[in-house]
């Protein structure tokens, strides 16, 4: 490991992360918050700016990085920035507990959504625009920001920070400078972020949040901008306008999107974006999920609790369909008692996910078509063993190596799934009944098998709410801090797929050479 | 496709269940049943041997055979037996509905072990040996048989239709001749059996079944020999003695365990028995598993319902992951009430199943093995490109090809796992409270997602019970005809894993030419 590149790497990513910082403590300043709030935000700036600044004074006697250095850099970041990000909440006593405020925190930058607060209107404007800040960061990725800014000499290096960080089986390279492909994809984001927070502040106000109209608008865009769903006024996005909920909606299928293909429409190459094998199938996924959905609601009108008109009942298929695919978990009604086909579709949809390259998490579109055309290559070749595969995705031959990945990362999803939800059966939460209010009425639900599945699920996938126990209308907070600490490092593990951090904690990462 | 030569196979296969069918007849007789119980056998044998004798007369063209018409042969052959298999039932009265009875003799033929039988002592005992008898025959594989009894001048089409109906990625070729292995394989499994039926004659007769006492020693041998897990007295295996308990436990790890390795025991090639790798990971998993629950048990003690002395866990503990690995289904205690981490792993142990070429089902760890070590490799050419794997599996090195076989395997199960759940969520009795009564007491559960997961899980595995609604003290009879189809399809799938029942579903294998 070259430790005083590593260092200096790091530094660069504290030292950011104090200058994103000033953002939520300008919030307290301008909404005038008790100096506390404002010290919460200057204490942890203060620690990050000496640290990145300390971190930079060794003189580097090697440049380069190894892949292996780079997968291993990149979680190790994540996990600091967790723990820094994690103390305004201790401080300004929003979330005093510090495990639960880490929680929190990893789940903003790793755009999960999942939440141990249980009433957001106790939290103060600067902890909300904080939390939902750090899933506008998390969605792109921390070291795709740094790169922008920060003088690189080394092309190669980059590229194996930017590999652990990108979502996706490959990291197309759109042009051929690192730093030009990372502002552009930078401005995209920026772009389609500016345009949904206009098109929401232009809805009328939600009636008794009329002062905070356009600081809504902005936590709702980086809500849906990375695909997180942390909440910030009652319930999720019930209260919000028929108007505000199809444009949220519709921003979050695009966030759901390959952002090179924006990229690609800018330059007016659209024969790029139509040949797209991933778009297509990312359409038919969400077409099908959308009509599976509707017609289970239309079907079984009598049995939701909801009572929903035809337009509701689209409105809310709509929703919850892009919602979870992009895996944000952003609600608009009560999912959890709507009849079994749909609730299975969405579970179905949490797995999957959206297309590589987007804020959204899953196994990726990609890689289920690559792993569906990949089976059935063997399939063939098991028929009949002269047969040699052609396949072609994305225009390219479909190399065998490509396969595998594939498959290796699918099977090491469900390995850390089954994993995750083996710690979570031991803790004390099993058994126990929770009681939930929302759009359907007040019930009760038991925590169960399938609350600790959905739980591990809505973790690696990065989507936030699961089912029963952990669904939209409850929280993470009944869980043991092993458990908490579990799940965090799950929202990393599936932000990262899987692989860096599996690196990170092998010793022999850390071999000194 | 060789339609003559498909039809004189298919003739040899139902003549042959004609034959075996005599078994049943000769139960109704000795236990001087009503003649419509004996005529309920009657009619379809006469049935299969007429058409069984028809199917023989026209003169081959062509006597090979390719492997996709192998692997399209098998499926047909053996919905075919069921077919006929469902007849008795009906005509006795025993399951007087046609769809019911196709279920139970598939779920029988295919080791499945999931019953829409309610009591079962109302069934007669005719009715309960053809039920039990079906496991035995179906453990093996009926074209084995076959293949023992028929002269079969083409060893290549005879090793196609194995192929198709031998479980495991690889079918190993024991001796030079397939008769000779088939031959051996099936004399281990009747040594086996016999061996159980002794020692638990041996033991005293459960309290109000002394008559019956030789006849059920058979029938629970019969449901262990092929892993099945039809019960034939009330609720499972609960009011056998601890001491057949553990003898029907230990014969369930022994039926899971790869027949190849019995033989080459009987040729002393001990070597090869502990060098197999799959050998040793089964007895990793299988005491992992029995450590886990036996400690979550010991550490819960206060809140199983059950109340058990440590002798109690540890056999109910024993029993259990053993009938669950091996995919069997019976059980000694209800494990639907045990702490989640108990569940939890019993869960991850259906998926799984035991070794390839023994009569359990699931993935089968040679498949996990391979799909870990494969990953491994995958992970190795991502961190260093120039990694050349040397991977070695049972003294072989581990090819690509074989690799790519698992992977596309575990694809296909999940995949096929995943719609199933689709379909079974559109059944009416989603919802539905269903009330149990077990030795843990009485309760209610709800038929939701947990039921029709474990459903699809527990017949793509052959297992039998699932969990909540359709668990070991309930049944599937709730479910609708077109649910039951399905999952008795699927049954077939999971039993000759996969591929052979999508290619003859495909319709161009049925091309003449």
């Amino acid at each position: 490991m070259n430790y005083k590149k590593l260092g200096k790497i790091l530094g660069k990513i504290l030292f950011f992360e104090g200058l994103l910082m000033l953002a939520p403590m300008c919030i307290a300043l301008i909404y005038k918050e008790s100096f506390i709030n404002v010290l919460a935000f200057i204490v942890p700036i203060a620690a990050l700016m000496l640290t990145g600044g300390l971190l930079q004074l060794p003189k580097l006697t090697r440049n380069t990085f190894t892949q292996k250095e780079g997968f291993a850099l990149v979680p190790l970041g994540w996990i600091l920035m967790a723990m820094f990000g994690a103390i305004p909440f201790v401080i300004n006593g929003d979330i005093p507990n510090y495990v639960d405020a880490c929680f929190e925190i990893m789940s903003g930058f790793t755009t999960t959504g999942a939440s141990i607060v249980e009433d957001v209107t106790l939290l103060s404007h600067s902890t909300l625009f904080w939390r939902s800040f750090s899933h506008w960061i998390g969605g792109m990725g921390i070291l795709v920001f740094v790169l922008i800014f920060i003088p690189e000499s080394n092309e190669g290096s980059s590229m194996h920070l930017l590999r652990a960080e990108s979502p996706g089986p490959q990291v197309g390279k759109l042009s051929s400078k690192m730093k030009v492909t990372a502002r552009v994809l930078y401005l995209i984001y920026l772009g389609l972020t500016v345009m949904e927070i206009v098109l929401l502040v232009l809805d009328k106000p939600i009636p008794g949040y009329e002062g905070d109209h356009v600081f809504n608008s902005i936590l709702a865009s980086f809500g849906c901008a990375g695909t997180g769903g942390f909440g910030f006024i009652p319930g999720s996005m019930e209260l919000y306008s028929p108007y505000s909920q199809y444009v949220m909606a519709t921003f979050l299928l695009l966030y759901g999107t390959n952002f090179s293909l924006f990229y690609f429409m800018l330059l007016r190459r659209f024969r790029d974006v139509f040949r797209s094998d991933e778009l297509r199938t990312y359409w038919i996924i969400v077409a099908t999920g959308i009509v599976c959905v509707f017609t289970t609601l239309m079907l079984h009108a009598g049995e939701v609790a909801q009572e929903y008109t035809v337009e509701e009942a689209f409105r809310h298929s709509y929703f919850q369909v892009a919602s979870i695919v992009t895996t944000t978990g952003y609600t608009t009604s009560d999912f959890n008692v709507w009849p079994m086909t749909a609730v299975t579709v969405l579970i179905i949809l949490m797995v999957i996910g959206s297309m590589a390259g987007s804020t959204a998490g899953g196994i990726k579109v990609s890689r289920l078509y690559i792993a569906l055309r990949g089976s059935l290559i063997s399939v063939r070749q098991l028929i009949n063993p002269r047969y040699v595969p052609k396949a072609k995705y994305e225009g390219k031959s479909l190399e065998e190596r490509t396969i595998n990945g594939v498959f290796a990362f699918i099977t090491m999803y469900f390995f850390t799934l089954i994993v995750v939800v083996l710690i979570l059966s031991i803790d004390p939460i099993n058994g126990q009944t929770i009681a939930i209010t929302s759009d359907a009425g007040s019930y009760e639900v038991q925590h169960g098998f399938l609350s600790n599945f959905s739980a591990s699920l809505a973790c690696i996938s990065n989507i936030g709410p699961g089912l029963e126990g952990v669904g939209a209308y409850s929280s993470y907070v009944g869980y043991s801090a092993i458990s908490k600490i579990v799940l965090l490092l799950t929202m990393l593990i599936g932000r990262l797929e899987i692989l860096p951090v599996f690196i990170m904690f092998n010793p022999k990462t850390w071999k000194r050479f």
